[in-house]
């Protein structure tokens, strides 16, 4: 946590979450609860960090006005702002080490904010703080062993154990999007060949569905592009899906399937109670969930399968920012 | 816990590690330390699991015996008695669930020996011990957090995270063997496709390099298995490595490389301090570790694969009853 006192008798938490696209803003009651003044802007990251930093001030310092203004109270009711950062980061630092789409390098964001909101404040990785709000009042609530995946540009994740999020040895652990599933496989954008990434992220889907394509496979997501394929995003595909074609099923169930296996490795590994899966692939609801289901089923161990629950996000778009509250609350007070 | 009451003062624990070939029994100081009075003797499963159960009483008995006439003190220096076995088990009734290699179904193990000893005793499952002994007293002492891979017959694993195995919500965690590494590869004898331990379990290492000569490459080991190619064990793989034989070399290679996904995944997913293995295949020593951290350092994050050390296992013959005299240690104290 950087320097700074927490309130005796606070009532609220600021969460902030900073993704490459946007910043969600919003403060969570202390024990819980319906976020208040929550708000949304683009990140506009391409105006320096410095522009960043003060588009965050003014979203917390307008958040907390209108909270106040709305519940009552005064400034000492706000105990600290949760940060939550594309990594990797040092959270004892509160460092964000590099993160290409914000194109930052060893900056010191969360003093920076903490300085400019005069707020005691702490910083986590965006996957980690997504799962956590997931588990504190969404999907998870309740759970005590959980696993989060965040289907995006990327694939982020986040373990819970025991109410607390596993940071491993150099806060790295829940890369979950590098997991190898196939040694030979596609190039992933890390590098490596085989990621459940390059399956499985938004870019990759699209890419997927653009190769069959160009191999010859008909489908009316050509027509849906105008004929144009570089125009095909993983949107395009459900919504391809959802109007019944069958070579965008059969993407999905591809897809579905690839993750399956990562999803069961997860479980196998793991044994959580819950796999909290969030991102825009969900929209594709059941046509992703049933098949997913299936191949886990197959491929993880029976009483590890029973015991797992494989579940939407509840918060899609605020996971991350009530996450970042807990954090900081779990920092500030020992425990959530 | 069985029932039993924890002698105040007690000096040792009994460590049994009951696998499919060998029942290992030994004495370990309750601070740590050297083990006393280790001795070594056949399952003979076959011969029903009352016999398992006595034969183990027996060990129990010669080796408190042996360790108070060697170290001096009573019977009341013996806090009780940890067991591993393989699993699936129930740790909170101490019943065994199934395993093959025993022939036991829903068997009272831990309540049948703590009878027969009159000591209170735990159980849990014989990989997460012989992680667990290696994070006690060997390969992972003074870490948080740490894996263990076992690469035998099967490919088992366990997970101390804080200093405890993690067992999730099914005591079914740490199934490394069973994480997809390739989603559309070799059939496993679980029932999936593309696990770990299809590739890199002895008896699949065996497999892959008699599939290569049958295929018409040629290798010393076609001498020294006399021509009788179904003769061949990953322990003759491994004599053909040492003595220079350029196919032997790589399937050995090749195991690493596999093996190297598997423990990238390992390390992205939990980012662990040290992944310690053991097993036969290390055997294979630098022949096995130099081209496996090469491939881990290849596939894994840097942060993760740099706080990360990739090990061979202190104790690979003791190290399971180590860890089940630890866990007893961790149950009747709440810490180890």
């Amino acid at each position: 946590m950087s320097t700074g006192v927490v309130p005796a008798g606070a009532r609220w938490i600021v969460g902030v979450d900073i993704g490459g696209t946007n910043i969600v803003v919003g403060l969570i009651p202390l024990e819980g609860g319906d976020p208040a003044a929550v708000r949304n802007q683009p990140t506009e990251a391409a105006r320096g960090s410095d522009f960043v930093v003060q588009r965050v001030a003014a979203m917390v310092e307008e958040a907390i006005a209108e909270t106040l203004a709305e519940h009552g109270g005064a400034r000492s009711d706000i105990a600290g702002v949760g940060i939550g950062s594309p990594g990797p980061l040092d959270r004892e630092t509160g460092v964000v080490i590099n993160t290409p789409n914000l194109g930052w390098t060893d900056f010191p964001l969360r003093d920076l904010v903490s300085r400019a909101v005069d707020l005691p404040a702490t910083l986590d990785n965006d996957a980690n703080c997504a799962t956590y709000g997931e588990w504190w009042l969404g999907a998870g609530q309740d759970l005590r062993h959980l696993v989060g995946i965040t289907l995006g540009t990327g694939i982020g994740g986040g373990i819970v154990l025991d109410g607390e999020i596993v940071h491993g040895a150099s806060d790295a652990a829940g890369e979950i999007g590098h997991m190898t599933i196939d040694f030979t496989g596609r190039k992933c954008k890390c590098g490596n060949y085989g990621c459940l990434e390059a399956y499985c992220s938004g870019p990759n889907i699209a890419a997927r569905a653009r190769e069959g394509l160009e191999a010859g496979f008909e489908s009316m997501l050509t027509q849906l592009v105008g004929g144009e394929l570089e125009r095909i995003t993983a949107a395009t595909v459900y919504e391809a899906v959802v109007l019944g074609d069958p070579y965008a099923n059969e993407v999905m169930a591809e897809t579905a399937k690839i993750l399956g296996a990562g999803v069961a490795n997860i479980i196998n590994i793991l044994n959580p109670q819950a796999v909290v899966i969030a991102g825009g692939v969900t929209r594709a609801g059941e046509h992703l969930f049933v098949p997913l289901r299936a191949e886990v089923r197959r491929r993880a161990f029976r009483s590890a399968y029973n015991a797992c629950s494989i579940l939407p996000a509840a918060f899609p778009e605020t996971a991350g920012m009530i996450g970042a509250a807990a954090m900081f609350k779990q920092a500030a007070f020992g425990s959530v």
